[in-house]
């Protein structure tokens, strides 16, 4: 399975309709795609490392595929329509790449995700902190 | 909903271990974790856009919690020592966002994925080519 993630850079006074993103654009993808598009996640950026930095990418889309010819051959033909839609809620060029899904979900996939469920460490002491 | 996305920035020759990174350090933050962290998902970068383009990351990992509190609380008082593993598959630092999950799955999430399962449309030409 592959994976083609669409995130979109923030700055400051970044203009971005999340409600068209949600409702209408990636609706639009998977209409078009049809059923080569396994399913879709959409992120929503809050925030960076620190708690009051910016998030790197205002928002962002997550295209589950089986492969990536799947990916090319139902996007593909619908490229341009789509692309052509961002504008009706960012003005952003968002950053695209394709990758390899190594673990699509580490409670379901149990061939991959060792050490499942192991049990929670000892010593929490509630600190905040960010790596 | 939160995802924390980890992202590894790629470079010409870059070095990283994607199997201790799926073997050894995503359990690491797993077990560190705990029941905080719901599931999480590994992509190893193959593509960018064009066929030939590097991808933006070499790996990412996105972490699921059920709010920013649950992953503070969870992950800060381990964030030193699950920094510290990094060395051990990679010299990149990662860039880190927390962002709402707006759509978690698009084929399961019901109320917030609308338009699931439209007909899919006519007039795939299968011409390859990115947005």
């Amino acid at each position: 399975m592959i994976k083609v993630s669409v995130m979109y850079p923030n700055k400051p006074g970044v203009q971005f309709d999340h409600d068209y993103y949600r409702d209408k654009h990636l609706p639009l993808i998977k209409s078009r795609m049809g059923a080569a598009l396994k399913y879709y996640t959409i992120d929503k950026g809050l925030a960076g490392t620190a708690a009051d930095a910016p998030a790197t990418y205002v928002a962002m889309c997550h295209l589950l595929c089986d492969s990536v010819e799947a990916y090319h051959s139902s996007f593909g033909p619908y490229a341009q329509e789509i692309s052509g839609d961002i504008r009706n809620f960012t003005k952003q060029t968002p950053i695209v790449q394709i990758s390899e899904v190594v673990v699509e979900n580490s409670a379901t996939d149990q061939t991959k995700a060792p050490n499942r469920d192991p049990a929670p460490p000892e010593g929490r002491e509630g600190q905040r902190q960010h790596a």
